[in-house]
């Protein structure tokens, strides 16, 4: 088999391949083909993952397939879309039967739990690098927008926060822990589960949403400028797991639930009176203002914002 | 300004980045959204661009900006799709505001003549390395697939063969040409025109098509075997363009039509009684026949079909 036949044999065998609705055409000719259900929109977003940069170039390639297209999915869930299906351009700088065999096995498994099919791609040679864009539906006019927050809705983010920045000292192999401890927080780095129930749960209920990809409060910084409110985030509403706090202590720990990106959770604002019919996962972290900028707060109400600085994600040395 | 602000200030301002027809919500949230008329499917294509594999890595900006985006929009062409935008995944080593302003020019100018807008996208730190991908439309069950040829069709391409190729040792600076020569040629490499509208003209008329990027003989390779037909090519129908003769000589000219890669000209098949209604750019290169695979025959009816190896595209030594 050449080399561009083995990667169509993975990946045209991977479970992810098969047709989901809405898919008219998935692989093999000039362009895949999807319908779209008459008063519905197609929601698109794209994710490059670069080796060295976004992980740690020797990884296993199964919880990097599983990764790499969570991160991308997340963005649907943050517009409240549901999942059809993606696009995969791989770039390899050398093709491994084992790696590949691998990585197809470990997007498959993701694309199942997301309920979507691999309709298109392109496989060139090169640094490694994996570039996925993924396409849902939403019915017109209730995607989920940064721009909507309204004075006096309530902050809510969908679930623990911090727990794949947290772990990055676990991934890159620079520190132990139990099993207990360590198992979920690498789970959460190589396999976050992107909120595409949720999402779909909050249109027409949400006023604003997105996935946290850049740390808590650089996201909310997202909404408030989207829509020209003011955020205050109550630090002691913050949900930490008890795994992250057991790995690096209080302090750490809501310092990376704060600040840490890769989170993949949803953050959303929505009317006080909504709250009662989303899932218990959702927890409410603070309220939309008049004003701008994002504000902490401590339990005494104190002003405890830190300085910002953008999420690096993680980076090899050069 | 910070290194992503610089980058979306330049892209942001780009001509490219105004919404287009059926773009609801380009650039700036998590997703962008598309509407799509009732009765049309979207038709969805990635290509990967590699430094060094795809482009020499020291080149103009402004014309590896066209080229990016021709390569892919060359996929709605050949799908007979009507382009609506694009995402940009883009790779940069280091972000120089020159290099920026120069792609974002040549990639706004390649979207105007496309009609295409700039939809969304992520910017990444890595080796470069550029991922398009193209949304068209076209009216359902009417796209042009590889699999329709029929016994009898008449065997099509939309244009001269070869120029790409040909104009590589060129394009790598290893020879030189007087301007009338070499100007078309390079043109034609980092400025290969999509055939769009030639795409939309042959819906309903083409039995199958596509769009030649890994070389005339092997891509008629892929509509033989996807419509389970045998395609026969004259030599001396195909069309090889004047500068390329005069750069090339006849033989060497021919040879880079037959087999060389990167055209984006369209190949396709359809019944005699569809001709008259073509364009004069269209040029029967040859038929449909029973049987399988690809035939090239000389002026004498001689079968003089070439060991095929597939177009490997550029490559620098690593």
């Amino acid at each position: 088999m050449g080399e561009f036949e083995l990667i169509r044999h993975y990946f045209a065998a991977a479970p992810c391949a098969q047709g989901g609705e809405g898919v008219a055409l998935g692989i093999g000719d000039d362009c895949a083909l999807l319908d779209l259900p008459a008063g519905e929109q197609l929601a698109i977003s794209t994710d490059t993952l670069v080796a060295g940069v976004h992980f740690p170039t020797v990884c296993d390639p199964l919880l990097l397939g599983q990764r790499s297209l969570a991160v991308a999915a997340s963005d649907l869930a943050a517009m409240g879309a549901t999942a059809i299906g993606f696009t995969l351009a791989l770039t390899l700088p050398v093709v491994g039967p084992d790696w590949l065999a691998a990585y197809a096995d470990g997007l498959g498994r993701m694309a199942q739990r997301c309920g979507m099919a691999l309709i298109g791609g392109d496989t060139t040679r090169g640094p490694l690098s994996i570039t996925v864009t993924v396409f849902g539906r939403v019915p017109t006019g209730l995607a989920l927008r940064r721009s909507g927050a309204r004075v006096g809705d309530l902050l809510c983010v969908g679930g623990y926060l911090g727990s794949a920045a947290g772990a990055l000292p676990l991934v890159l192999g620079q520190r132990e822990a139990p099993a207990e401890v360590a198992a979920p927080l690498l789970e959460h780095y190589w396999s976050p589960l992107p909120q595409l129930h949720l999402g779909e749960r909050l249109r027409g209920l949400a006023t604003a949403a997105l996935d946290i990809s850049d740390g808590l409060l650089a996201d909310c910084g997202h909404i408030a400028k989207a829509s020209g409110v003011a955020l205050e985030v109550n630090l002691a509403q913050v949900p930490v797991s008890a795994p992250l706090q057991a790995f690096l202590g209080q302090e750490a720990a809501q310092h990376a639930a704060l600040t840490g990106g890769d989170d993949y959770v949803l953050a959303f604002t929505l009317p006080e009176r909504a709250l009662s019919s989303l899932a218990s996962q959702v927890h409410v972290i603070g309220r939309v203002l008049a004003g701008q900028g994002v504000t902490l707060r401590d339990p005494q109400g104190r002003d405890i914002t830190p300085v910002q600085r953008g999420y690096q994600h993680f980076r090899e040395t050069p």
